[in-house]
């Protein structure tokens, strides 16, 4: 039997375990040009948040009763396209499920030989492809700038502060507990970082750490520590909306300080983007990833939950809360041999 | 003598006329490559009220009693610089003021026999420049688009409009009373327009007005009609900020709800400007704005105080106010023949 995980309700605030079941269904039999995959990590992420909300958004909404979207990496137990065979490791975007058929065209093989499985969903997925995207292409990040990255410890954060530091900038983070906060400092090397936690003043904790003020901040959080980059933007600033998981479990919209104004003095420009946007370049970019992961200049840390596809619900809120430093995977079989 | 306005106290909330002094000093003399000039109008600005505050801008604050920046249309009546001749007219940066001195190089000269002069200082100066370059450079508008401008009657509005109907587009604006309606609908040639002072929803007007949404927004005002038109952006719109006048005059710091997620959603980018920043450009945008006016294609209102000096700070708080209808200019002086 196959293992799944649905939408039981749409949640009001942060999602409880009650809001997922846990449901048996026979496993699904690949037609022709499909592979029928076994699901070896289980991606959760924050954009999942989006996607069991009743609002409209950039895609599909998961219905009640529905299998939770997201990217697993799986081996592939069956095949009835050519290009592949079993055994093989691939990038799938199956969702919440032990077993799952999909297309073989588009689909993304996995060398285990070249790296380890797990990166295809971080560092070398869609985080990393985020932060690389996000930084360089909607940034337009320059040497010798200054980034501030809010929500620096996590899948993306992580990998933005990092290119910056490759491309010679002076890098600034903001994470929520002391441990990520040494972890981005002394493991990844940010030039600066503060808990956002521990501090209360902002404004004056950027002015204190950027005294020259951010060429480009890469916001995954929103909110208050957003509100107070606006004043410390440097002339021709970029700010990148690539998450603002502050506001995705709030019971009732936030109200903030106006700051458009500053968009006038500063010259300064906000962008949004969704990776997927980018998906014609993914490839050069997985490959200059991959070379700096090789050179040692890229490290990763996974946070992994091992329970298994039960605990995915308790992952996926787990990372919601800040749980995770890195990649939040959940295991969910081993690999055959 | 020379009449001057200089800055009494800096403004709490609007500014009053006691906040301006009217002082005399004795008319400057030229030294060599300057010229002295004769105010004939004189242009106030929104930019102004940011310029009285004691907050740092992107140029230097005006002084208590020092006299109050602004742009003229001025005539040459004494030139130590070879390009000018008495009787020039030309678009000068002396501030508030009967007379002053300033230098011949970068100066740029009217031809009275072309244009009205007073279009110097709107639909061919500063407001026609950052209608032109906000527009098409900043908000990168396409054929077929659709634009919707606040503040859509004043001086830099109502060219935004108008050069996206020449580019083909359809066109909604937004302004405060129903005569500024009547205007850019019936006059200008904008596809629909509402008084914001009647409505009470801004966003469902907008998704009433523009059922396919925005693809770039042009902001003159800020605060409650810019946030109705996140939700109504399309896919890769663009908010281009020229101004906040709803925010310029408040006592304190207002709030608004928080829209950062929607720039993801929509892939939407926000950009403020200055027009200074174009200057290399402006010749050629000139000329384009001049041959559209001989055309017919652009048309312009001006709202002119013709009480001389003594009434420029009365204008201006007009203007802040909501007063005009297209540029708004104090005559100071007749030309000499």
């Amino acid at each position: 039997m196959n293992r799944q995980i649905t939408l039981a309700s749409r949640p009001v605030g942060y999602p409880k375990e009650s809001d997922f079941n846990l449901v048996e269904v026979p496993i699904p039999t690949p037609a022709d040009n499909q592979v029928l995959v076994k699901t070896i990590y289980l991606s959760v992420d924050p954009y999942m948040r989006g996607r069991i909300n009743s609002a409209k958004s950039y895609a599909a909404n998961v219905d009640i009763d529905e299998v939770m979207v997201g990217g697993v990496i799986a081996q592939v137990i069956e095949s009835k396209h050519p290009n592949f065979e079993v055994g093989d490791i691939v990038n799938a975007n199956i969702g919440w499920q032990e077993y799952g058929v999909t297309e073989g065209n588009g689909l993304r093989k996995i060398d285990p030989r070249m790296v380890p499985i797990s990166t295809g969903a971080g560092i070398l997925g869609m985080p990393g492809l985020t932060a690389y995207f996000g930084l360089l292409e909607v940034g337009q990040l320059q040497e010798l700038e200054t980034v501030f990255v809010s929500g620096a410890a996590g899948a993306v954060g992580s990998v933005v502060g990092q290119i910056a530091k490759i491309k010679g900038c002076r890098v600034i983070g903001s994470a929520g507990t002391d441990e990520k906060i040494d972890y981005i400092v002394n493991e990844l090397g940010f030039d600066a970082a503060f808990n956002y936690k521990h501090v209360t003043d902002y404004h004056a904790e950027l002015q204190k750490l950027i005294p020259d003020g951010i060429d480009v901040y890469f916001d995954n959080v929103g909110g208050e520590i957003t509100d107070a980059v606006f004043p410390n933007l440097r002339i021709n600033g970029r700010v990148v909306i690539c998450g603002q998981i502050s506001q995705y479990n709030l019971e009732k919209p936030e109200m903030g300080p106006r700051f458009l104004w500053h968009m006038i003095t500063k010259r300064a420009r906000i962008e949004g983007f969704l990776v997927f946007d980018f998906v014609d370049h993914h490839p050069r970019a997985l490959a200059q990833m991959a070379e700096w992961l090789q050179q040692g200049k890229l490290k990763y840390h996974e946070t992994i939950e091992e329970g298994g596809i039960e605990r995915a619900a308790a992952a996926f809120i787990s990372m919601l809360k800040g749980g995770n430093i890195g990649k939040q995977l959940v295991k969910i079989a081993e690999l055959n041999a």
